[in-house]
């Protein structure tokens, strides 16, 4: 027996409650928690780029001197393996430590002088200095998915404190213990780094009132978060309505499009069925970037590719999703799948016995019956994927065009196929993300380039990415100073570019001084 | 007697209705231009960098060619002198042709690459670039209180054409004939330099319903506006709530708060009097950034500046302002400030027997009762403004922490205040989007560096700004594109750099070929 106001994990490979009790936040404490990081903002801010820079880095090594327990924990709160786990770990502390290097070196806060001309007619030209400052308090929502990466730990929370906001993070209830630790190590790092003690606050809970609280609360100053449409969307609502809106950068999901043009498959049948089995089956399909759906045009490979595509994915067992509730919507997914008119079943996978376990399932229907019945358009968490045949080029333009917003689409095809579907390339442009040609949507790359987001409904956010080190622009707004002084004007606005930084000086970028 | 559907132009100096009739578009006509505008950004989104810049260009020039006509109607229809009219232009010209240049040299698309690593372990790296597209078709609505600089060819509808979007115009209905003349400039240019005929299309109206049609337009795709808080509130609601929300770039005005320290009158006491009383009723006081609340700290010089400032103000003559229902609303909000407890009457400037002129007016109040009456702060639309007697460095401080978002703050001070009110700025950071030390906040410089933005409820975008180069990015989104053959990718992102823009090769800002 609990006690009250506490709740336990659960072991989805077991459907057993696990030990450790966690508190759930009352309103109280979460008015208290961002009163706690509205205090420690204005002391956080204004630390120096190589302080906040090290902070980073040393919680990415405390998050790595916690050692196996962690993984160990999170193993049996997520029913992730322990080798994937291992693999999140190492992108999760390479993140921050990313975001260290881009704090370090300075540049990303855009400082643009205009040097005044006092002489100017009709009127004088003041000095005008602009650089992006961090936005406040910040509310960030660990993600189901990624215990680590887009967790506690991951993209939002390093990007926010790289951006020099003070963060209050909403830990998931599927991996409360996992949180807590991770959490342990930002307040061992917050106490070596000497940084205030509110700069990292991890609050719990397993009902929606507690992310409610949070983001009504009027000290909070935006809103980071990875999950589903509806938790998103309830989210950015949420936010539009207090007195002060503010933004959410909600990423939700998506059924990442994938187009398979005529000559793609000749040579390539078995590279492309493997591949794509595995995308869709990586995780136990539990991945915002998973292909959920494909257009195959039609040439004289089809048959062989659904064929190979099938054995593939019949040899792939795949273990316990992440939650009991995750599974039961996935079943019932490929339950409405089933009703619609016109779809094949194609091939189901292998799974265990344990009870949250599933089958990766894949199937099989023409444009005309996709056309015939949106929802088969409409994401399906977990290892399912629909194939939908199409016969000519305009086909495939008008599905392109029917798209909602995506995080990614994912084009396979010759040279020659590639500049015949030039008009695909315009239309996904409008529809997504980031667009892959001859690869697979999963494994996103953290790096200065990648683009992790796309239009509404996709994201809230559709002017950001919330993977990659452009992700920190979220989290800052931009200020200008008119007519300052040196002494008063901040580092990297001062004459001598004492931050050495890239600055866009009178229009032209340069590391000169003024 | 005027057409069903049609409206006039009024002239403020006269309350007569001037010639010209304007079509109030309907929903179909509103349709229609969205229609057209979605169908031009197919074509205009992909015109090169430099015929973009020679179609800004052009609309400049063609806004020249324009003659004094447009100047003369345009005062007929905002009361606003010729001079600053011709000034104005100025200003717009200035500005699209500023834009043109951003787009000519082209690195403000923030090219991204990151190369390829094949054999990285333990799964290679993909070669992924990243770069902004514009967002799609665009509605910009007009302002009043700048009939050329911020209203159809002003910096929102620059700023959406330099992006690569499309634009529809909501002209502002106090100066259609204004609007419709540089309407006819835009089509004149759109034909010379083989533009969509939807690049750029106006529809006028003079009821909500417009704009509201407009914003609700699945077309289109963001909302740059100018005005009230209540107009732009309304569209944010509007815009959020749609199917698919949609980015409300709205500057609502502001008080622009002042603080006048304890030195800073020492020896310029006519200085600053003379200099904020030009600021406070410049253009009618008609301006987004018009100086409406002054806190002033008491030193021994505070009395001899009220004396010069009322000299001043009594002297200064301000004519009609832009509309009758501005009028009215100034009119009652100085009823309403007289209402107050413990409010002065300072000094009362001069007015004209036009209908609708109206005199400067300057109030006077200590701390405790502007802190009784909160609505002392909100914005009176005018050539009115207040002064707050402070007496301690903790009232100015608190009353800056009381502040909402506004556009600008300003300083005065010696460098000795300026030092010793350092948390004065530390506040101001987060309420405003500019901060002018020892100068005035009008007249908002077009530049590089320029913030013309701020904190809700100053606008409902505090990380944009609405003048100044940045401002183009309001309208483009970020995507990045994976294992794209050289040929595939856009100019912007070839190995060989054929545009010269800087761009961040993995990592290092360089004008670099891959």
């Amino acid at each position: 027996m609990h006690k009250e106001n506490y709740f336990q994990a659960i072991n989805p490979s077991t459907n057993q409650l696990l030990g450790g009790e966690f508190k759930i936040a009352n309103i109280n404490e979460i008015d208290n928690a961002v009163k706690k990081a509205t205090a420690a903002f204005d002391i956080y801010r204004k630390k120096s780029t190589h302080s906040i820079a090290d902070f980073l880095d040393c919680v990415a090594d405390e998050i790595l001197s916690l050692g196996d327990a962690l993984l160990e924990r999170c193993h049996l709160e997520t029913a992730l393996p322990l080798a994937r786990l291992q693999g999140e770990r190492g992108r999760t502390i390479n993140q921050l430590k990313l975001f260290a290097s881009v704090v370090r070196e300075g540049s990303w806060i855009d400082a643009r002088i205009d040097t005044a001309i006092p002489d100017r007619s009709p009127i004088p030209k003041p000095d005008i200095r602009h650089m992006l400052i961090p936005l406040g308090p910040v509310a960030v929502f660990g993600a189901s998915n990624f215990p680590l990466a887009f967790s506690v730990a991951g993209g939002d929370t390093a990007s926010v404190l790289a951006a020099g906001c003070t963060v209050v993070v909403k830990g998931h209830p599927a991996h409360p213990g996992t949180s807590e630790m991770v959490a342990s190590a930002f307040y061992k790092a917050i106490e070596k780094c000497d940084m205030p003690e509110g700069t990292f606050q991890l609050v719990q809970g397993n009902t929606n009132a507690v992310g409610e609280h949070l983001v009504k609360h009027s000290g909070i100053k935006a809103v980071g978060f990875t999950g589903s449409f509806g938790g998103g969307k309830a989210l950015f609502d949420l936010a539009n309505a207090r007195p002060e809106p503010i933004p959410v950068f909600a990423e939700m999901g998506s059924t990442n499009p994938v187009f398979i043009l005529p000559g793609a498959l000749e040579g390539k049948t078995e590279d492309i069925a493997a591949g794509l089995a595995g995308s869709i089956t990586l995780g136990v399909g539990q991945f915002c970037t998973n292909p959920g759906l494909s257009f195959v045009q039609k040439s004289e490979y089809t048959n062989q590719f659904y064929e190979t595509l099938s054995e593939k994915i019949n040899a792939i067992s795949t273990g316990s999703m992440l939650t009991g509730g995750i599974k039961k919507m996935y079943d019932q997914g490929i339950q409405n799948t089933l009703t619609k008119e016109g779809v094949e079943d194609l091939a189901i996978g292998k799974s265990s016995t344990e009870p949250n376990s599933v089958a990766a399932r894949i199937f099989r229907t023409t444009i005309e019956n996709f056309s015939k019945s949106p929802e088969l358009a409409e994401e399906n968490f977990g290892p399912s994927s629909i194939f939908v045949d199409t016969q000519t080029k305009g086909q495939i333009l008008e599905a392109a065009n029917n798209l909602e917003g995506h995080i990614t689409a994912t084009v396979f095809g010759t040279d020659a196929d590639l500049m015949n579907y030039k008009g695909l390339f315009d239309i996904l442009e409008k529809k997504v993300g980031r667009i892959v040609v001859n690869g697979y949507p999963t494994g996103v790359e953290v790096c200065h380039s990648m683009v992790h987001g796309g239009p509404y409904p996709a994201t809230t956010a559709s002017q950001s990415t919330s993977v990659g080190t452009n992700a920190i622009k979220r989290f800052a707004r931009p200020i200008c100073y008119q007519n300052y002084s040196d002494i008063l004007l901040p580092a990297a606005l001062k004459n001598d570019n004492p931050l050495s930084i890239w600055r866009l000086l009178n229009g032209e970028l340069s590391k000169n001084k003024n």
